[in-house]
C-alpha cells in the first residue's frame, strides 16, 4: 500500500487540522484519524469521520436532556441489557465512515449489506489504478473438501508459484490492453494520436477481479456490527475477513464499552437450536448422548461439541 | 415549551464542555448544538449531534484523501450538479441528530419516513407527562371543501372556544383517568395505598392523540431533504410544517451550499408531466391554450398556470 | 369484530373470483385468502396476497433455472442450512400482505418496523370509525414490580370494573366531542347547519389511543419472521401479541417447512453470551456454580437456569 | 444467449404447471412467466414471480375490504394522482421477481440498488460458467468529449476489430487460467490428478468484468421504477439500459395504467429548477432571454432549450 507524496500530504493536512467542538468526541479514535490502516497488500481503511460515543447509546436509550453518561458502570450495563435483549435502535445513533480500497471481488461480497452508504470511485468517470491484489503464498490454499465454500490445506511451493505467475501476467497483460484500448496510460497521457480511445465505461470490462476499488463508506454503529459480526467470522473469506479485522480495531477505540458486550453477547456466545438445547439438557442431567440419539445432523453434532468444549 | 430546571441544568453542562476534534466542524450549528428551538405550545426541536459539512459531500463525490472543499465555487457548481441529476449517494454522507417533542398524532405522521434511526421515550417504561397540544385560535380552521385533506377558512370566534374547551377538558380529564388508573401522579407518587395501579402499557391506551411524546431522530442528509420536501410543502399538515420549517433553519446553518442547491432544484422548481411540458411549448409557440385543448385535468391545468405565473 | 353487510359482501366476492396461475400457489393459504381473522375485541387481520412457496427459498439460493423443488427432504435440508448460519436474503423471496386493524397503541408498536410497506387509512381524508378497544377483564392486570416494561398480577374485580368504566366513558366522550368539532356524525351526516366543522386533521386529535385504526402491511418473509421473533415473544406487550399470534398461524400454513425450521433455529432456541457458555461448559465438567461463582448478574443467572431446565 | 436443453427443459415444465388462485392475477404476464427475454450476446432476464395488479395500488391507496377496482376510469385517475403527487407507498405494494444474466460490471451498477433483494450465484460454492460480454462493434464509441462519463462517436472498423480481439482474447486466457488454476474444466471434470486445485473463491479473482453472472432479483414497484427511471435515461451505460428497456416492456405487460401514468409523470416530463422556471415564465411574457441573462449554467441553459423544444 504506497500513497503518492500528494496523498500523503493530503492525509497530513486533514490531520493537523483541528477545531473545537461541543459534540461527543473520543481522542482515541481521534489518535488514528485520517490514518490508512494496511490491510491486504495494497488496500487500507482509514477512518474519516464519525459520530457519538458510549455516551450516545446510553443517551438515546433513555431519551435523556443532557449528556448520556451517569455512571461508567451503570452505563455499561445498561449497554449489555440492550445488546443482550436485542433493543438494537440506540446503537443506530453512532455513525461511522470509512475510506477503503479493497480488490472488486471483495467489494463485491461488501456491498451485499445494504444499509450502508457509499460512494465508489467511477470506472465511467475516471481511469482506474493499477493496483490489483496478490495473495501472500501462505494464503494460496486448495478447495476444501469439507466444505464447498472455503478453503483447505496450502498448495505446495511449486502449486503457488504457478498461481501467482498466472495471477500476475494475467492481471498485467489486462491492464495493458486496457490502457491500450483506452490509448492513454493510467495517468491519462494520450498514446497513439492518430487512433480514438474505447470509452473508459466499456474498456474497464477487461480488468480482472483482482482489480483495486476505493469508495467511502458509511454505516451506523448497529448495522456495523452486524456486517463485522458475519465477515469476521472464521466462515467469511479470507480477504474480507481482513478488513472486518482491522475495522474490529478502529470499534474497540471508538467505543470501548459497546465493544466489550458485542464481544460477551455476540462473537463469544453461540446460538444453540431447539434441538441442541434439549441435548444440552440432556447432557446436564447425566444422560448419555450421541449423534443418533440427538436428533442432529452430523454436522451439527459437531457443532455443537465444539461450542460446549467436547471436541473428540 | 418549559424545562424543569433540571434539564435546563444538563442542556447547560451540554453545551459549556467542549473538546478539540480534527472532524469537519461547522461553527454556525455548534452555536444553536443542545439549544431547543421552540415549535406549537409545548414542543421544541434540538440538534443533538451531526456528522459532515459541505465539504464532505464533495469529498465523497470524488472519493477523495483530503479534505473535501478545493474553492468554495468549485464546490457549490458539483454539488448544484449533484442535486440537479439526482446523484443522491454523497448526500448520504452528512448525519443530524435531533431531539424532538411533538404530539402524538405529528408523530404518527413523521414516522412514515422509514430511512432514520428513532428511540422514543416509552409508555411501556415510564409515566408520559402531561402536556397535550392545543392549537392556536388562528390554527383552527373548517375542514376544506375543495381539498379532502386540508384546512379552509378559520372558524368563528364562538366555534373556536367551543372546540379549544373540548380539546382542554377531554385532555385533562383523559389525563387525570390515566393518573388513577396508573394509581401514582405523574411524578411517581403513589395515590391510593389500598389499590393497585393498572400497568403502564395499558393506561397510555386513555391518553389523547394531543399528548406530546419524544424521541432522538437521526437521519442522513439525503433523507433530511426529502423528509423536508414532503413536510415543509404547503400541502403538509400545519403541525408537522412547523417542526420542518424550524428544521430547515438549522439545515441552512449546517450546509449553507447544499440547502441553496436544495432550495434552487427541489422547493423552487417544479415537476412537469408530458402532457404540461406540451402545453408549455404550445404557449411559448404563440398558441393558445386552454383546459379543453391541454389534455389536462381541471386541477393539473390550475397547477400548471399556477407554476408559469398564469393565475387568473 | 363486526362487518358491515357491505364489507362482508366485498369480502365474498374476493373469495369467489378465481383465475389460472402459472405462479407458485399455495393451497392451505388460499383457502384462507381473504378471510378475517379476529384478534382482540374488535381487531382482526386477513392474508390479502402472497407470493412465493417454500421451494421460493430453495430456488433463491440455487439461482436455478426450473421449480425449486428437488425432493422436500432435500429442501427442509436447506432450508434449515440457511436458518442455521443466517443466510437470510433468499427468505426475503417470499412476500405476504395483511389487512389489518388494530387500536392506535398497538400500531405505534408495530410501525417501528421499517423494512415493511404500509398503508393506512387516513384521518385527515376520513372520518374515522367509533371502534376502541377495550381489554377483557383477565388482561388487566397491575404493574409488574419485578420488570418496568411488564404487567403483574391481575387486577381484583373491583379495580377492573373500574379502569373499565374509565377507558369506555372517556372513549365515548372524546369519540363524540370529536363528531361534535367535526360537526357531522361518524356516518358523515351534518349536525347543526349553522355550524362550520373542524378539519377532520384536527378534530382526531382528540380521540384516544384506545381508537381502532386499519392498513394494509406488506413484509418479506425474512422481515415477517424477525417481526414475529420479537412480536410473538412473551416479553411483547399483550396486545401486539396477541397479533402476532394470528399471524403465525399463517406462516405456517403458508410456509410449513420454513415455519418449522424457523422454530427449531429461532423461537425455540437460546442464545448463549460468552459467560454463559462458559458455565454450561463447567456446568458440563461436573463443577459446582453459583451466581457468584458465574461471573453472570443476578437476572443472567435466572435466564440461564430457566434455559438449561434447573429452575429451582 | 443458448440455454442448455436441461434449462429448457426445466423451464418448459415450470410454464407447464398451473393451478387456480384467488388471488390477483395478470394474464398479459402470465402469458410470459418463466420465459428468457434475450438481452445483449448472452444475457437474459425472465420474470419468475409477481404480486398484485393495478387494482391493488388502487385498493392499499383506499385501504378497502374488497377489490381495488370501481371502474377503470376511476382508478386511471387515482393512480395519475399518486404518481404525481409522490404518493409512493401504494405503489410499494406490488413486488416482481425477475431471474437476470448479466456481466459483472452490469451487476456492478445494478446492486447500487439497495431495496432490491437478491441471491447470486455464488463463485465461492460453484464454478462460473465460461460466457463473457463482447459488445456489437456499433456500441463499441469514443470516449466522449462533452461528457466525462459517456460515449461520443462510434470507433472506425479498424479500431473496433482491435477492441473485440483483445477483449476476446484476454477474456478466453483468463477463464482457461481460470480452469488451470481450479484444475478443473468448467464441467467440474478434474485435469491433472497429481496437482490441486486452488480454491474457486481465490480462483475466481482471475476472471474479468466482462463475464457474465446471474441472479434472482425482486422488487417492489416504487422502486422498479425508480430503478427504471434512472437506468432507462439516456445519460445510463448503454448495457444496463438494455436490461432496463427490456423490464419496461414486463411492467407494461404487467401494469398498463401505472405504466401510462409513470411515462406521463415521470419519464415524459422535466424538472424545472428555481431559476429555469424564472425563465420559463420570463419567456411566456414575451420576454428575451439568453444564457447570460439567464442565469443558468450553459449545460443548464442547453437542457432547458431542449425540454421546450428551442433547440438551435
Amino acid at each position: 500500500m504506497e500513497l503518492t507524496a500528494e496523498q500523503q500530504a493530503a492525509i497530513a493536512a486533514e490531520r493537523e487540522a483541528t477545531a473545537t467542538t461541543r459534540r461527543a468526541t473520543v481522542p482515541a479514535l481521534e489518535d488514528i484519524l485520517y490514518q490508512t490502516i494496511p490491510v491486504l497488500d495494497h488496500g487500507f481503511i482509514r477512518v474519516i469521520d464519525y459520530m457519538g460515543d458510549d455516551g450516545a447509546v446510553v443517551q438515546a436509550a433513555r431519551v435523556s436532556y443532557g449528556a448520556g453518561t451517569r455512571r461508567v458502570q451503570d452505563d455499561a450495563a445498561l449497554i449489555g441489557y440492550l445488546m443482550r435483549h436485542r433493543h438494537t435502535t440506540p446503537f443506530e445513533m453512532c455513525e461511522i465512515k470509512y475510506h477503503v480500497k479493497l480488490p472488486i471481488f471483495v467489494a463485491r461480497q461488501w456491498i451485499r449489506h445494504r444499509t450502508a452508504s457509499v460512494n465508489e470511485i467511477s470506472g465511467r468517470y475516471s481511469i482506474l489504478d493499477k493496483e490489483y491484489y496478490l495473495p501472500a503464498a501462505e494464503h494460496l490454499a486448495a478447495q476444501s473438501t469439507a466444505n464447498r465454500q472455503g478453503r483447505g490445506t496450502a498448495l505446495t511451493a511449486a502449486e503457488a508459484a504457478n498461481v501467482l505467475s498466472l495471477l500476475r501476467e494475467d492481471a498485467e497483460r489486462c491492464y495493458a490492453h486496457y490502457e491500450d484500448m483506452l490509448n492513454q496510460d493510467r495517468f491519462g497521457n494520450p498514446l497513439d494520436p492518430a487512433r480514438s480511445g474505447l470509452a473508459r465505461e466499456l474498456a474497464r470490462m477487461n480488468l480482472t477481479l483482482a482489480t483495486y476499488t476505493q469508495w467511502y463508506w458509511k454505516i451506523d454503529l448497529h448495522n456495523l456490527m452486524h456486517f463485522l459480526s458475519l465477515r469476521a467470522d472464521p466462515h467469511a473469506q479470507y480477504e474480507i475477513r481482513a478488513y472486518a479485522e482491522a475495522m474490529m480495531d478502529t470499534l474497540q477505540r471508538w467505543l470501548p464499552v459497546t465493544f466489550a458486550a458485542f464481544q460477551e453477547h455476540r462473537l463469544g456466545g453461540v446460538h444453540l437450536s431447539a434441538k441442541a438445547l434439549a441435548v444440552v439438557r440432556r447432557l446436564l442431567a447425566g444422560e448419555d448422548v450421541d449423534t443418533a440419539s440427538s436428533g442432529l445432523s452430523k454436522r451439527e453434532w459437531r457443532e455443537l461439541m465444539q461450542a460446549i468444549g467436547r471436541t473428540p
